[in-house]
C-alpha cells in the first residue's frame, strides 16, 4: 500500500518536473546522454551555447563568463562540464544539463587556455599574467598547485603557452620568454614533480602534442623551426626538427599567428601550417622531416584531420578568413574551397567525423558541413561565434 | 503569484523525485553526464550492469536480456543507450541512466554481434541463422533493411561474421561459409549499396577495421593468412596478407578462436593474435607484412593497445586462461604478468588509458587495473562477467 503510495507520488513528480522544464522554470532539464552535446563559444556577449550535434539545435544559452576573446575549454571526465578559460583569467565550470554555471574563479589576470589531466581529477590553466600554470580540482575547483614560470636570474615570470595533458596524469607546457619547455606528473598533487627543459628555441608561441600523447611539438616564433619532445624519453631532451623551415624563401608578414593544437596528424603524416606563407607543411611523423607542401588560399589558421585522417580542412588568416580549403590526403591536392561566411574562426568535427561545424563571427553564424559531399546541412545563429567543442573531446589524449 | 506557485511545486517535485530514487523503484536517476559510464555483460544471469568508471561503482543492474555468451554491445550517438546483441537473436536498447530496458526484439534465431552507422541513425545485426545482416533504427529498433547473406546458386545463405562500421555511413561484413566480403552504404537506408568482394579466402571467421576506418581485415580460418580490403579503394578489390603466417611450424590445436575486433594498432603497427600458437604477431600496416613475434603464455584471444599504444594487453584461451600478459611496444618484450582471476575474458581500458577493466568469469568479479604501474585499485562483484564496453565507443570509428 505504502508502495503503491510512493509509486503514484513518483509519477506524479515526474509529471510536474516535465510542466516545470516546458515552462521555462531554470531546472533540471529531461533526462538524456552527453555525448553529443557541444558548446559555441560567443566571444562578443561573453557567453556559451549548447549545443545537439545529432540534432542540429542549440539547446541553451549561457551568459555571463566574462571575456571569452580567445576562450577554450576542455570536458570533465563524465561529459557533464565545460571548463571554460577565459581571457580575462576567469576560469568557468558550465553545467551542459541545467544550462546554467555551477562554479566560476577569477584565477588570473590574463590566461590563454588550459588542459584536464588523464584521470579527470584536475584541471590546468596557463597563464599569461601572472605568467604560471595554476591546477585546480575539477569537481570543487579549488587551487591545488601553483607553479610560477620563474626564469632566468632577476625574479622574471614567463607567459605558458601550449599546455596540454599527457598519459601518465602529466601536464605539458612552454614559456615564450624563457624558451623552455616544462612537465609536471600531478599523480600525486601535493608535490607535482617539474621537470624543466631549457634552451629549447626562441619564443615558442604555442605547442600541440600527439593524438597518441608521445610527442609534444612547440613552435617557436623567434626562429625558423619547432622544439620536439619525446614524452617517452625525457631522458633524451628536447630536439630541434623542420630547422629553417622558412629558409630561402623572402618573410611575408604575419596577420595571425597558427594555432598549433588544431594540428593534424593523419596516418604518419602531421599536417602543419606554414607561419606567414601560404602553405601547409607536410611533415612525416618517423623522420620529422618535412616531405611536402600544399599551396593553400591564405596564411593557414587552423589545419585540422577529419577523424578518419581522410582529409584536411584548413582556413585563414586575415584576408583570407571567409575561406575554406579541403585537402585530400592521399593526392595532397586542394579538392574543395568553401565560403562558410565572413570571419571564419574555427572548424570542429563531429567526433566520428561525419560532419564538421565552422564558426564565421562576423556573419553571426555557425555552418554545418556534410563532409561526404560538402552540402551544408543546417545554418545556427550564434554572436560572434569563435571556438566550437563538442564532448567527446573528454575521452582524447591532448584535447 | 503563479510563478512563485509552481517554483515551489517544482522545487517539491525534485525533492519527491530524490525519495523516489533513493527508495529503490525504478524512476530516472539523477541528472548525470553519460561520458563516464560503461555495461558489464553478465553472461549466465542474462543481465547487464551499469557502471562508472570516474566513481569505480556499480550503479545499477538490469536483468531481461536473454541470451548473453557471446554478446557484445555497440552505443548510440549521446552514450545514453546500449544495444546489446544477445546470442538468441535478442537485440535489447538499455537505457543507461534509467537502469532499464528501454526497447528489446527479437530479431533473428543466432545472432553474433553488430555495429552502429557514423551518424548513429542505424543499428545493424550479424546473424549467423537466418545468415545475414538486419538494420535497424536506432531510436525505435524498427527494422528498416534485411540484407540476407545469399551465395552460390543453391539458394544458401552463409553465417555472417566481423560486422563492423566505416565512414561515409557504411557497414562492411564477412560471410563464412562463402568467403566473401560484402559492403553497404546506408546514407540511403531504402536503397542500400552493396558490393560484393567474392573468392576472398576461405572461412573468414571474424573481421576488423582499423581504427581509421580505413582498412578492413578477415581473419581465414579455412586457411594461412587474412583478407585486406582498402575501404578508400574498393575498385582495387581485396587482397591476401599475411600469406602462410602459419607455414613451416607444426599446427596446434585451437582451443578458443581470437577475436579480431579488439586487434591492437598502436603506431604504424598492428599487433595481431596468432591461431593456436602462443604467439602475438607483429604487423607493419604500410607493407602489411610480419616484422616480429612475441612469445606469450598462451593462445592469444584479446590484444588490445592502451589508447597511448605503449602497451599491449593480451588475455588467453584455456588452459592459460588466468593470466593477462603485457608487452612494452618500444621493446616488444613482456613487461608484466598478471593473474586477475579465474577465465578472464575480456579487457577494456578507460577512455584515456589510466586504467583496465577485466573481468574474470569464474571468480565472478571485475578487476580494475592502474596501467601505469599495475596497482589493483578495486574489484568489482559480477555474476560471470563477460565483455565490458564503455561509452567512449560511440565516438570511436569500428568500436
Amino acid at each position: 500500500m505504502i508502495n503503491k503510495l510512493s509509486r503514484m507520488l513518483c509519477l506524479a513528480s515526474v509529471a510536474l518536473l516535465g510542466a516545470c522544464a516546458s515552462s521555462g522554470y531554470n531546472m533540471p532539464s529531461a533526462l538524456r546522454g552527453t555525448g553529443d552535446l557541444g558548446v559555441i563559444i560567443e566571444r562578443a556577449s561573453g557567453s556559451v551555447q549548447i549545443v545537439d550535434s545529432s540534432q542540429l539545435t542549440s539547446i541553451a544559452s549561457v551568459p555571463g563568463l566574462g571575456d571569452l576573446s580567445h576562450a577554450s575549454l576542455v570536458y570533465s571526465r563524465d561529459g557533464r562540464y565545460a571548463y571554460v578559460f577565459g581571457r580575462d583569467g576567469g576560469l568557468t565550470k558550465v553545467d551542459l544539463l541545467k544550462g546554467a554555471i555551477a562554479l566560476r574563479v577569477m584565477q588570473a589576470g590574463n590566461s590563454i587556455g588550459g588542459a584536464i589531466s588523464q584521470d579527470g581529477r584536475f584541471v590546468a590553466a596557463q597563464n599569461y599574467t601572472p605568467g604560471g600554470v595554476k591546477i585546480f580540482k575539477a569537481d570543487t575547483l579549488e587551487l591545488v598547485a601553483d607553479i610560477p614560470a620563474a626564469y632566468g636570474s632577476e625574479g622574471k615570470f614567463s607567459k605558458v603557452v601550449g599546455l596540454a595533458d599527457a598519459p601518465g596524469n602529466r601536464f605539458v607546457w612552454s614559456l615564450f620568454d624563457a624558451g623552455e619547455i616544462w612537465t609536471a606528473d600531478v599523480s600525486d598533487i601535493k608535490t607535482p614533480r617539474v621537470e624543466k627543459f631549457k634552451n629549447i628555441g626562441r619564443e615558442p608561441y604555442d605547442g600541440l602534442i600527439t593524438p597518441d600523447g608521445r610527442y609534444y611539438m612547440a613552435g617557436l616564433f623567434g626562429e625558423d623551426g619547432m622544439a620536439l619532445l619525446d614524452m617517452w624519453h625525457p631522458e633524451k631532451g628536447v630536439r630541434r626538427i623542420l630547422d629553417g623551415y622558412g629558409k630561402g624563401s623572402e618573410k611575408l608578414p604575419v596577420y595571425k599567428m597558427p594555432h598549433l593544437r588544431g594540428w593534424a596528424v593523419a596516418g604518419r603524416f602531421a599536417y602543419v601550417p606554414a607561419i606567414g606563407r601560404h602553405e601547409v607543411l607536410v611533415m612525416d611523423t618517423e623522420s620529422w622531416k618535412e616531405v611536402a607542401r600544399v599551396k593553400v588560399a591564405g596564411q593557414p589558421v587552423f589545419v585540422i584531420a577529419r577523424p578518419d585522417g581522410r582529409q584536411i580542412w584548413v582556413n585563414f588568416a586575415f584576408p583570407d578568413n571567409g575561406q575554406v580549403q579541403v585537402i585530400d590526403v592521399e593526392t595532397r591536392n586542394v579538392i574543395k574551397h568553401l565560403q562558410p561566411g565572413k570571419a571564419v574562426l574555427h572548424m570542429e568535427f563531429t567526433p566520428r567525423g561525419e560532419a564538421v561545424w565552422i564558426s564565421a563571427r562576423d556573419d553571426n553564424r555557425v555552418v554545418v558541413y556534410d563532409t561526404s559531399n560538402f552540402a551544408v546541412r543546417k545554418e545556427l545563429p550564434a554572436q560572434a561565434p569563435s571556438g566550437i567543442f563538442f564532448t567527446h573531446r573528454a575521452a582524447r589524449i591532448g584535447f
